[in-house]
């Protein structure tokens, strides 16, 4: 701490992402990165764009891509922000539109980026205790409540919340911006955009990083009803005028023009997690249903975090979240076919 | 205005960069960017990391960008900090170290961005007018000061402030954090770099968008004492994890590696500025010294507003701001000879 910070500085507890070694032969389910890698198109395009324009600043309206995703999505351009990542879009959305006079509300476990933000901007929160099967109960959000924001499916859980279940808090809360934080949405669940135009106050966060393959890129976009938009625009021209680089801009408009990988990969993506999941519980574990990149699974003889230093031994490394309620749990995310096989002959000499 | 925003948003008053028209046969001298295109090495460095890798995160920590600036510029890695783009980097410094209970001083005429900031973070501020001459004086800043911020060369007037000024600023405030924000400073400034281990209130920062031709790849950085750094990391971590994408590591990486390239580029812009400044005074305009890649200029015959116009009806494109004081001025990029050239035989038509 020095005497030049600024009095928020001192009081911040920064997010840890989860450790992104360098060790060779190491199999990462980690950080639910797809075990896949981008399309071909899309390298194709970086490597297109990889040239002399770039002493030149990108379009700061980001004008294409936001066509492409409004096209893909049937909405408008007006409808979409894009940002560096959907951290970012989630930190700018946290400042422009969960910063109330009453709390706001989100599960007790979910994205574990959400409180740190909340310090970051002074937000006053409440978090909402999941059921015992570890799903949002909508009926569980009452009392003041100046916006509402979860992850769905939730992480690191995995567990769909059905979209009538949004419906519901989002009926149930109309004065309230409802951010329903899709990142791993597209292995799976169902998307809440097609309700955007039915809730002003619904806001949708997606990202590139885990259903397209680009968590190296940094592309996470938001749909929702113009005002809402036009608040994070506002928030973030005060910020940062180019926050997407001439690469990821070429690069992202290419991923959503190669429907064929996307389906294919995602589509791999969720086999493996069905046949992971059989095997899991096979040996021992308790899985919960998952529709995302990733299971959350324990087992009832073993210490999570024993299981977690085996398999790091193993050279295999897996989430451990040291905190209250899922510390008994792993949070594993699905490999290709032969990390999969990795991981269990690891596990197999450990349960 | 939406019952939606949060209280702030509808204060805003967003920075507006310069536009970017996409037509063909622009002459584009209006947001410095540099005439030519970046190393072949840093093409050659962002086709190789477009590759399966993206489907990865990036490293957290940019830990070789770190390294390789710090080697570059003779510091430790912990000096340094690396962020979106310049303007990223200072949007996190406002809110890190520039927000205290005194005032934070910059000059009346400098970046247009830094009074963004300050209303986005709630951040008091006064301004100091620069003198006839259009020169920062040290002297001047006095007076209630939380912290201090200019541009050096000053933007858009390209106008330098010697070291001893600088060094100046820093001994009559020793309390106060001093950033130095460095955009343009290859282009014949001195770098306030060399005085960080002297002066724990330095900031330094600077940007690979002008002298490094890659204002399109997005990458700016600060060099100060290790405390002033983890006061932006800490901000940064409850922000955005990973800022910068593996491209954008990668092309940072090369472009500190080709010493020749920057070395050759950064003249060619600095013979360029030399000529064109004697072109404009001999058609009658007063040029400021510049040490920048723009100049500042203006006719004591002709509306600057009008003589813009007329640029533009003639493909020519310039930055006029409609601001106080300097109403009256165009700020002009330093093209390549051709882009020079024609910009010259626009203005013998108009003036």
């Amino acid at each position: 701490m020095s005497q030049f910070w600024s009095s928020t500085v001192s009081q911040l507890t920064p997010y840890v992402p989860g450790e992104q070694p360098k060790l060779p032969g190491l199999v990462k389910l980690n950080t639910n990165e797809n075990p896949y890698g981008p399309s071909p198109q899309v390298i194709a395009a970086l490597r297109e764009a990889a040239a002399d324009s770039l002493r030149l600043y990108p379009d700061p309206t980001a004008s294409e891509l936001k066509q492409t995703l409004a096209d893909y999505h049937g909405v408008s351009s007006a409808e979409v922000f894009v940002g560096n990542g959907s951290d970012e879009v989630l930190a700018l959305a946290f400042m422009a539109l969960l910063k109330h006079d009453a709390p706001l509300l989100f599960p007790d476990i979910s994205y574990s980026f959400y409180p740190v933000y909340c310090k970051l901007y002074g937000i006053d929160y409440r978090t909402v205790p999941l059921d015992d099967t570890m799903r949002i109960r909508p009926e569980d959000y009452t009392g003041p409540c100046g916006a509402i924001i979860f992850p769905n499916p939730n992480a690191p859980t995995g567990v769909n919340l059905p979209l009538d279940g949004v419906e519901a808090l989002l009926q149930a809360h109309p004065d309230a911006v409802v951010v329903v934080d899709e990142a791993y949405v597209d292995f799976g669940g169902e998307s809440a955009i097609r309700l955007v135009r039915q809730y002003r106050n619904l806001l949708v966060v997606q990202t590139l990083s885990k259903s397209r393959s680009l968590a190296g890129l940094r592309v996470g976009f938001a749909i929702g009803h113009a005002d809402l938009i036009e608040a994070l625009e506002r928030v973030k021209n005060s910020f940062n005028s180019y926050p997407l680089d001439r690469l990821a801009l070429a690069g992202a408009v290419a991923s959503f023009r190669d429907e064929a990988y996307f389906q294919q990969t995602r589509t791999a993506v969720i086999d493996s997690r069905t046949q992971l999941t059989r095997q899991l519980a096979a040996l021992g574990f308790e899985v919960l249903p998952s529709v995302a990149n990733f299971v959350f699974a324990r087992h009832p003889q073993h210490d999570a975090a024993q299981l977690a230093a085996g398999l790091r031994a193993r050279s295999v490394i897996v989430r451990h979240f040291n905190s209250p309620r899922i510390s008994q749990y792993l949070r594993i995310s699905i490999g290709n076919p032969t990390e999969c096989a990795a991981l269990l002959e690891a596990l197999r000499s450990l349960v």
